[in-house]
């Protein structure tokens, strides 16, 4: 069976920067190796730069996003605490799920797929929540929500932040904006394969850190003492880290630092335009209206009368671009086209209009 | 900062076969790419032929080992159901650790750290357990502890099994034992990096599944949608798999089978016979007896007035050459030498036992 190369236009994986298929492609060094301790260290140094974050709890996940979602309540829910979650598409009703899972009261604040969620509303739907969550970029519905005035109204909550999508593409402050936990994916804006969840925690969430929450692999308390020698006694060993993909993770954000984080969102903001752009000259619809439109992310209806999953398939059997399809409730509907990390580029973007123009007849 | 190669000998991760790096560096496909989707079935086609069973539900978890073992009991695990745990090392340890945060009332059956588990002593261990569990090959002492007399005797219990360092390297037989969960990793004798943990459920523990499990990345319920087009209806997505993993693993496993299991663990037998050989000739005492010892993963007394750690140090500042040390209650005590996967060539053992002798001035 041959594998083909694919332009991964859909909502994630996207295409991974050549420095990191080297970085994989590397030699294997043992999780408890001093050289791979460094590499892990400046893993955390430069996460910690990219979520604009002192925090001294910042470390990749050995799992893909929905572990660092799962980690962000299980580490931080007692049972019944009031937890406030947004919801406006799939991954605000997959934190109700997880959050609920994990024994939370869970008070749901909703807006329409494709709109963003008032943050005044978040903020007065529980007079004392012991959480607020919410999806920074739902890539669902490819919506920003606000996440800063959260994060001067929240009072005594921990604000959780899903920047899955967001990290790398878009502004992302995790100080700033009094964001408490925040977690990630590599395999969108970072340009890494998928399979890690970068996640940063405050030292004021570390203070209501659960002591011993049901899931001992992404315990925080012990991860925290392999991360981080914090007692100067040595490294304790949890689990054998995933040593491949912290290289990847290394070496993506090494691209990204060089570029520079805010030459990074420039260049996603300008294919993001250049791509919708592109896509309205074609006569389509695009689902977000401009305010609250992600970049990264673009949600765009299929036209009446067009067959959905036959051009999705054309695009991928006769050009190789991937674009995804809906998710959730928006199913059918729209397609999801992704220009995140390395797939970020104008000639990608060309490359995607082109196609869709034939596929498309236009 | 400089990478340099490593020739791992430790407990894991060993060195990647040339086919796994190639694959890793391959084009990265979508999560739900038909070719990916065929990338996928195929791996666990090959796993199930690896474990010897013809489960259904067999499939790379998106985490480490660790992860395994945490959704081999979260997915099964009623609240106070008995639970008999085989401990004699730090796997064992850490499985009534896993079982008490999901609720298992443990029943622990021990034995000392270097000895195997009489099995007749867990079948005894209480007169009708929801499951009895047991480390197939303890990392932390190198010994094999016996699985199919657990089997034949288990009546109505699930029968959980670790083969994360047993699978590929010694023999395995899911079916053939009655083992109902097994799970392993990728860094031992399968030669690929870690970050999965392959994992086989039998039908009679699937009938037995927890509806709704804590861990929602870990729910056995919903993977198995992803993993099986099971209703005929497609694929329903769950989260993003670990696409550059998944390939790296199918890849491995198509090294192990095309050199043929058998084959494998006869390189893995004759590589640990010749390891220990060596080991013994250097006036080195080795902890466990022939009978229970592990051809794959062996422990050696740290001689008396010789210094742990600058062994080790020296071993790999000098000679590129990593191992393990003690874990546990063994820590100072012993060395682990691990020869798994790629790394179990005989080139390598001489490698290890002539810089050994050098570092240790005999």
């Amino acid at each position: 069976m041959g594998i083909s190369d694919r332009l991964l236009m859909g909502p994630g994986p996207s295409n991974p920067y050549p420095e990191v298929t080297m970085a994989l492609a590397g030699p294997v060094l043992g999780h408890l190796d001093p050289q791979f301790l460094q590499v892990l260290d400046q893993t955390n140094d430069r996460l910690r730069r990219v979520f604009a974050t002192s925090n001294q709890l910042t470390l990749p996940l050995s799992g893909t996003g929905s572990a660092g979602m799962e980690a962000s309540f299980v580490n931080f829910v007692r049972p019944a605490d009031p937890v406030v979650v947004g919801v406006n598409g799939v991954f605000g009703e997959r934190m109700c799920e997880v959050a609920t899972r994990h024994g939370a009261a869970v008070i749901r604040v909703e807006a329409e797929w494709g709109e963003p969620i008032d943050p005044d509303r978040l903020l007065a739907a529980h007079p004392s929540p012991a959480i607020i969550a919410v999806v920074h970029a739902e890539t669902s519905t490819g919506v920003r929500n606000e996440i800063e005035a959260l994060g001067s109204g929240k009072g005594d909550a921990l604000l959780l932040v899903d920047m899955v999508t967001s990290l790398g593409g878009i502004e992302v402050s995790v100080d700033d904006w009094g964001v408490d936990i925040a977690y990630s994916g590599t395999q969108k804006c970072l340009g890494v394969p998928p399979g890690l969840s970068p996640l940063t925690v405050s030292p004021r969430a570390m203070d209501r850190v659960v002591e011993r929450p049901s899931s001992w692999y992404l315990d925080l308390n012990l991860l925290s003492r392999y991360v981080n020698d914090s007692t100067g006694g040595g490294r304790v060993y949890h689990h054998t880290a995933p040593v491949a993909m912290v290289a990847a993770l290394h070496a993506g954000l090494g691209v990204l630092l060089d570029e520079g984080i805010e030459a990074a969102q420039r260049r996603h903001a300008e294919c993001g335009n250049l791509l919708q752009d592109g896509l309205v000259a074609l006569g389509l619809e695009l689902l977000v209206k401009p305010d609250h439109r992600l970049p990264q992310l673009t949600t765009v209806r299929v036209p009446d009368g067009v067959d959905d999953a036959a051009c999705r398939r054309e695009l991928l059997r006769s050009y190789g671009i991937e674009i995804g399809a809906g998710a959730g409730r928006l199913a059918g509907q729209v397609w999801r086209v992704g220009c995140m990390g390395h797939t970020a580029r104008r000639r990608n973007v060309f490359a995607l209009l082109g196609a869709m123009k034939e596929v498309l007849g236009r």
